[in-house]
């Protein structure tokens, strides 16, 4: 089955000194050559792989531009097929123009990750490399980025296999057995695939895990500021973004009336939420407006608990804190600030302060600051579960992975209850399914279109 | 003298799927090979112009980056140094982290236009053909494009070597004749010399006068639309707008605050500004604003003047355009729009509109809409002079050209006045910088600082 020929402006939308055209299909070369003749002889080599020329782009007799092609021969390209890349002058009179000449010279618009599709299809990468290329070029941060290219270079995907390949061992001796089942044999050794079971559950446990850091790494770490009024806040705010520290500006979908700064901080990006409003009160309406604040620091992971050192409360502090906690996940951690350590370097003491990290600092004069974003930084590195060589950064991967977790725990619940092969089978194959899912050896087009849905068009 | 090793962005600001970085430099190739290792074998034939290769970016031992790259050797590039151009994936993180690693190996960040700068030093482009790169990317509509690509094709630049090395050659024997002043010999018929300057002067005040219609074309043509209240001007506008032109969106500089809409029509980018407000008054305060408006509609190359069909003012209508046309140029084409004919059909005379452009029409109908356009369309091709080939979009080419003509106007005074080989000499060869500086013979640091400073970064 012959796919059609598709194109789309590759490089970021908008002017620039060039821009980048790319095509794919078995008869991109085709498309190319009525568009484009290159300067000089063209080499005919038939071992090349690829060819870059200069030459014009002509619509009909009409002159568009010079431009600088490259052509990649099939199988290799990046999706497997002929592929031309075109850089132009990046008009975007130009740019248009030329989709505009693809399409009379019947090419299609490519859709959203088309490019990677097809490379996908043709098994030039796997599911989640796919995935972490649309990471890759999502990434901010030296953190992200490196797990990003840790995954696209089949990370997960090896150590996903090697684990299947056992299973897949097991479940076709057990297939056998059903082969032969008037014969009641046991090819398939139960107390081997118990300890099998177990050394797939301890690995996949442990990448699991990893998704706590993975997921930080690859969305960022929001961090609520909370706090009496007049404990320091804004002052704490302004200083963390105010140091020379670079901001990540460009995160997409924040809007201005959520009030989040972020710093990309030795690779992780911190946001900071700013929650002026939260204390307790028993004004109804108030009350609703605080309730809101807590749906978003309950999307925290770490709370900035603020304390006016100067003016400790120790009863206020500890009902508050209590509230905070009853309303928030086990996994958010509560770092506790006594700020206005310039003003007051007394002895400070309350036991019940001795169940959190609590920090002296002084917002105003840059007192043990940088002392937070370490603390929140080890915090996150430490999540990293050091049993796994793999993060996984994705929703899609974590679930498949929880869903073959149990899978394993009712195969092992049948081996126990020593059921037949057939139900062992049935729940072998389950678990084998999850798997191939993460990889895409197991896909389907529902699946399909929601991972390439969200990649950036000309990818 | 060896020039340093620059590098930008040259694709478009932002996230892409694919982004380009460039390099330029004798060194470039020397640089790019400590930070990228192609895969496969190196082809080193020493007969390859340029190369392109798939291959890893890595910094020391971290890999950064699965790249194509191409490699253009000199002299046979873009600015005629070793090039290097790296399309790496699109995210903003690579992006800058490249250009840092870039810096790290010793190249420096290119300033705007200082690739196109090194081809116009390196004699691979003249500097009309220069400014021609810029005025390319930044056209968004087919006919701005076309002039762009005819200039930077050297349409101007052959054009006006033609007339400035017969211009040479007469400079020459005239000079010739100083060295033997004394013998009183003419070498440089004085009668061939003034044919030859008409015949120049004729071909340059061709050139001269395209200016119209090149500036025109390429920074959109201003239509003012002016009317009493109630004469449908905004539904003019809106029944413009609203059929199915491409509207150009993206002119930079654009405020909200001045009402200005911009069509492309047939290539053409019509920009209409909306002047609300423009009346006869004796109210001084409102006077002052009519000025304002008057201001803004004296930059416009059309008026449209909307009168209401079924209410017309003979007295007033007269008063109006006679107190416009007193505040406006020659240049400026007042077309009279006779609107509501939907409402008020009878014969219409008015022997003061006969010196005007007159089109009944219906704005709320959409008849004779598409009239209008045409008809700014045909006034707008008609500026384009026949006489000549070249057309000019370039303010500075337009200054050059009058003084050129100037100087010449100058060199025939002299000529009919008998002066001696000296006096014509200095004319003949202030001219000849005049004309030199359109493609660059003649500059100066000042002239091409303020040149590329107009240039995007990475081209």
């Amino acid at each position: 089955m012959q796919s059609d020929t598709i194109c789309a402006i590759s490089s970021a939308h908008g002017k620039g000194a060039i821009a980048v055209i790319r095509i794919s299909g078995h008869n991109s070369i085709d498309v190319l050559n009525k568009i484009y003749s290159p300067y000089g002889k063209k080499e005919t080599s038939k071992k090349l792989r690829r060819r870059v020329s200069v030459g014009q782009i002509t619509d009909g007799t009409k002159f568009i531009d010079e431009v600088v092609v490259n052509e990649f021969y099939e199988p290799h390209s990046y999706t497997g097929e002929n592929v031309v890349e075109i850089s132009c002058h990046g008009s975007t009179y130009i740019q248009n123009y030329l989709i505009e000449l693809l399409i009379k010279n019947e090419c299609r618009i490519a859709n959203k990750g088309e490019f990677t599709y097809r490379a996908f299809m043709n098994k030039k990468l796997d599911l989640s490399q796919a995935e972490a290329v649309s990471e890759l070029i999502s990434s901010k941060t030296s953190k992200s980025h490196e797990l990003a290219l840790k995954q696209m270079r089949g990370g997960i995907s090896s150590e996903i296999k090697i684990l299947r390949d056992k299973l897949i061992k097991f479940a076709s001796l057990i297939e056998l057995e059903l082969d032969f089942s008037q014969e009641d044999v046991e090819f398939a050794d139960r107390k081997e695939l118990m300890t099998l079971l177990d050394s797939i559950k301890f690995k996949i446990l442990a990448i699991i895990k990893s998704f706590k850091y993975g997921n930080a790494i690859k969305n960022g770490v929001p961090i609520s500021i909370v706090g009496q009024p007049n404990s320091g806040k804004s002052t704490l705010l302004n200083k963390i973004l105010n140091e020379e520290r670079s901001i990540v500006s460009d995160i997409e979908g924040t809007t201005r009336d959520t009030i989040e700064e972020m710093i990309n901080y030795n690779g992780i990006e911190m946001r900071f939420i700013d929650t002026a409003g939260i204390r307790n009160t028993d004004d109804k309406i108030e009350k609703i407006g605080i309730s809101r604040t807590y749906e978003k620091i309950s999307s925290s992971l770490f709370i900035l608990y603020l304390i006016d050192r100067s003016n400790y409360n120790s009863s206020l502090t500890k009902k508050e804190i209590q509230s905070i906690k009853s309303k928030i996940s086990d996994e958010v951690k509560i770092i506790v600030l006594l700020n206005k350590f310039d003003l007051n370097k007394s002895d400070f003491k309350d036991n019940f302060l001795e169940n959190f990290d609590c920090f002296d600092i002084s917002a105003k004069k840059n007192i043990g600051v940088e002392k937070i974003l370490k603390n929140i930084e080890q915090n996150v590195i430490n999540w990293n579960d050091i049993n796994s060589d793999i993060v996984i950064t994705n929703q899609r991967h974590y679930s498949s992975l929880t869903n073959t977790i149990s899978t394993i725990n009712e195969i092992e619940k049948g081996l126990e209850s020593k059921v037949s092969g057939e139900f062992l089978s049935i729940d072998i194959k389950k678990s084998l399914e999850y798997l191939g899912e993460i990889s895409g050896e197991i896909s389907n087009e529902d699946l399909l279109d929601s991972i390439f849905r969200d990649f950036c068009i000309g990818k």
